[in-house]
């Protein structure tokens, strides 16, 4: 089968072996989204070695362990626990210390024709949900996944900082539970996508004139300066969401979180069944993130195309 | 009045005038204590000029609007704020981006022999409650104030960075809601300090031997190798709590906060009345923290013992 790797340092479309692992559902890939963490893995920083992507939708042709998902649409928690540690035992295979990620840790991605995942990870896809929607499940539950963490109410204070697809996501997301949600970015034109959601946008350069009194500030642009951004815009005891990994050693003011009592709150992944519902409810805007759809075999010139500047979603098609 | 006064990036003390502001109590001071942040003041990292001192008790002389309070023996609040902004009126004078700060922001301080502070910001010092026992009540609101902030159960398992003053009060203050509390530290003879209150204490170099497995850890060290440190400690999803400033810019992962999404909680002051409750009913051990006691006149000679390595708090005494 066709698959997009990284390996010896170099991107490159391989012909490798179909996975046949007995204990996983095996799950031909219908469509795959391109994701920066796959720009990150690509630059060397991950230390991954393998086929890429982590984002999917996808039909399950193998499932031992659960007949009845063969047949079936379906995206998957890219996270998959050793299923006997403490953490496994109590639910959450996201923190387990000898997990595997999907395309991003020991495990081979979903930029490929087939890919295979514990059936437990697997979620069957609502068929309001199209496929191009379905694979935003992961970066939406990622993002929404933000409300799960942190308490938000329809008076509470939020900014975005990114209008990329992570902080347009998390601004829908946020919007859903709070009135007063700002979208902060670079770029007119990402700001304009999210406008009809009632989330307030606000230029970078302009952000001199908004208030310091943010009760939670959601850093998504990935750069060292959306941090003190994000400290500035925050009100004493205000939360700072860090959502992007951004790689390096940033800088910081210890001693104005401290003083100020903020606080920090690291936020990764999140729940997929939220997602989907979210998706099946037409609660949030994803297609118009996408840029364009490429086939499998385009997917170095995907890649590439997903590093340049104003690209939002690129998606990957195995089907044509 | 004498007055231990850092001007023009010197420490001296010198003779000035009593304070005599209408609107607010004035106290004559016992005994102070001298904290890190005096130190760090004398340094020139905060910017102040003026009296120094924040730890103090002393005994009420004027007070126009409360006379109930004079000759009464009292601690005081150290941040008086504006008591017209929103967070004055909610009750969290801690945060009005107006406050003076007793002996650190723009306020005459407690290393004197007398000083001002509005009256509410004055408590009452139970008669169980010894001169010396009553200077560490601003430090200790400021450990348990912890317990405020998150969530402790008597199984969560917590270390404390950090075998001084505030790293004791925390390890002790932690130790009354949790009964798995580890102090680390590079001094034996610090940590011996607390080994009665049945607190584990691991000397900095043994660490290596710690599960990596705690659900908080308290940075009380104030160096940026206790933040590296308290990461490596943390189970995913704990709660890192930074209790020192360290000043200066510290270096940090940011991925590592994302990937296992721990929680950073920014810690400063802490309310004095629940303080005041432990100390009465001797929850904690405070006068084995005191390295000497030494008239407000020898008050540069009690600065430079303070920053001798092993000092634990000096004391400075109004009345003798």
């Amino acid at each position: 089968m066709k698959a997009l790797r990284f390996e010896n340092n170099k991107l490159k479309l391989a012909e490798i072996s179909k996975p046949s692992l007995e204990t996983e559902a095996i799950v031909r890939v219908l469509k795959s989204g391109i994701c920066n963490t796959d720009l990150e893995i690509v630059k060397g920083y991950a230390n991954f070695s393998g086929t890429i992507g982590h984002e999917f939708v996808g039909v399950v042709e193998e499932a031992e362990d659960a007949p009845d998902l063969i047949g079936k649409r379906v995206v998957g928690e890219i996270n998959a626990g050793c299923g006997r540690c403490e953490r496994c035992l109590t639910g959450d295979a996201r923190h387990c210390p000898a997990r595997t990620v999907l395309g991003i840790v020991r495990r081979d991605g979903a930029h490929a024709e087939f890919l295979s995942l514990p059936s437990r990870n697997l979620l069957e896809v609502p068929e309001e949900v199209s496929n191009e929607q379905a694979v935003f499940t992961e970066p939406l539950a990622a993002a929404f996944g933000i409300t799960e963490q942190v308490q938000i109410f329809p008076e509470t204070r939020i900014a975005v900082i990114g209008d990329g697809k992570l902080g347009n996501l998390c601004a829908q997301s946020l919007a859903l539970k709070s009135r007063n949600v700002s979208l902060i970015g670079k770029h007119k034109e990402k700001l304009s996508l999210i406008e009809k959601r009632n989330i307030e946008t606000v230029l970078l350069e302009k952000t001199k004139n908004l208030p310091e009194d943010f009760d939670v500030v959601v850093e998504a642009s990935g750069s060292e300066g959306g941090f003190g951004l994000a400290l500035d815009l925050l009100k004493p005891r205000g939360k700072l969401v860090l959502k992007s990994t951004f790689h390096g050693t940033a800088k910081w003011q210890a001693w104005r979180v401290v003083v100020d009592e903020i606080t920090i709150v690291g936020s990764r992944c999140g729940r997929f069944a939220p997602a989907l519902e979210l998706l099946k409810n037409k609660k949030i805007d994803v297609e118009n993130l996408i840029s364009e759809e490429l086939s499998l075999s385009e997917g170095v010139k995907a890649i590439k195309r997903a590093e340049q500047k104003g690209a939002m979603k690129i998606l990957l098609s195995m089907t044509n």
